[in-house]
């Protein structure tokens, strides 16, 4: 499956109706198993799956660390990659059961069943202190970003989710559909090969709500950027966990909402 | 609580960094009960509660009329109307234990458990066949739900969700900080006095997935669109049901990804 589907539909420009043909935003489902035991479904944009389980099983809370996995892989099922399992390390131990019961329904913000700052603050580590990072390096993230957005160029509807060392760097962009998930896509990608992440530099095209805040502190990921809006339980969980998060990050212009220490 | 909250931020303009005071989105946690047991946690923008839970309750098929419940009241607890209880009328009976099974983990797509274009044919009656609409009268409901958005007007941030009569009639428009809220509290306002809603147009300020055109489909609205993305996935469902989708609903142009016959 790929991020996009093509489809006949009809564009009306100028008072006039033409059939053409579109590039469309894939959205599917995939449901995570855990010990055989469904846990999840997701809906994503096909791509990264590996990357995006790994992530959700992390920054959820479901293992703490990479190395609590001995495997994530595909269990067959139709269409192929429609279904995921993680499979835990000899003596590492999870009830699905209890993390089910967790998982309460949610508009829009993930799971939120743990949904209290206290909740996180259990999970997640302390902030590191850094980076520390100029006003005129954090304006030029977004085009960065946009730059590798390549389903986002084809069908105009792509969430997207950055990290970024402190000088600047972009070490990995996904695209999906949802915003927790491309975030999920870009944590589980650093995870493979290092965890907690650290001092990286989240970015997301979006607006900062609370689960995104609450993805990048269990993540150890100290400093958050939107380019829109941002909630004030966002806020209030960053002030808590000393991170920092910044929104409407657009052209030469971004409101810091607290953390303002790491900007200099 | 309100929409907004106040909040001291630090602003960055023209290389200047300059305290300031700003109104930022509220969001905050509201539980759901069934019968005593908690079925949901969503993370909304406060207000227009009883109607998010309406809605909720209907578009998620927890209830499949507003007569099967008895009342839906606030049960206390700190903050205010942080907890909501659907209490059934007499002779109904549903098993939240099923209901919550049913409610797998989801990104941005509120519950996808039952995330089957068969699932929701099961809940949503047949599509009506109108109405029938002009392309410059749908051309002109942006701007008119636009009108009715005091809260992005003072923090550029939030979602929102509007219902129109078939003559361009803005009937109802809600702000929420997720899309899905913002979409349940419109149809829970009109399905306090009617049911389904029927001949109506759904518009909503983002993309259109697949939850989307479910709740739409449930409350047996026919007619959806939005300003950005369609999904694949929200054309499959709406094709099969029988409903409108229109995308990248801007200025005078817009796309109709199926259902077209409704657009004269």
């Amino acid at each position: 499956m790929t991020a996009t589907d093509r489809r006949r539909i009809v564009r009306y420009r100028g008072g006039e109706f033409v059939d053409a043909d579109d590039a469309i935003v894939a959205e599917a489902p995939m449901e995570i198993r855990l010990a055989g035991v469904p846990l999840a479904v997701l809906m994503r944009t096909p791509g990264a799956d590996r990357e995006l389980v790994l992530g959700f099983a992390l920054t959820e809370g479901i293992v703490l660390k990479p190395a609590e996995l001995a495997a994530v892989e595909p269990v067959g099922g139709e269409p192929p990659d429609s279904r995921w399992e993680l499979r835990l390390a000899d003596g590492i131990d999870v009830d699905p059961e209890r993390f089910r019961r967790n998982l309460y329904a949610t508009s829009s913000c993930g799971v939120c069943g743990k949904a209290s700052i206290d909740a996180v603050r259990v999970t997640a580590g302390p902030a590191p202190g850094g980076p520390r990072i100029s006003a005129s390096l954090l304006e030029s993230l977004p085009a960065s970003m946009r730059r590798r957005q390549p389903t986002f160029d084809s069908t105009g509807g792509l969430h997207a989710a950055a990290l970024f060392a402190p000088d600047g760097t972009l070490l990995v962009v996904h695209e999906d559909i949802g915003r927790h998930n491309a975030t999920d896509k870009a944590i589980g990608t650093l995870a493979a090969t290092s965890w907690p992440i650290g001092e990286r530099i989240l970015l997301v095209s979006g607006r900062v709500s609370f689960e995104i805040v609450q993805k990048a502190a269990v993540a150890g990921i100290p400093f958050v950027a939107g380019i829109s809006a941002v909630s004030s339980l966002a806020v209030e969980l960053a002030e808590e966990l000393g991170l920092t998060v910044v929104g409407f990050l657009r052209g030469e212009s971004f409101n810091v909402y607290t953390g303002a220490e790491r900007i200099v």
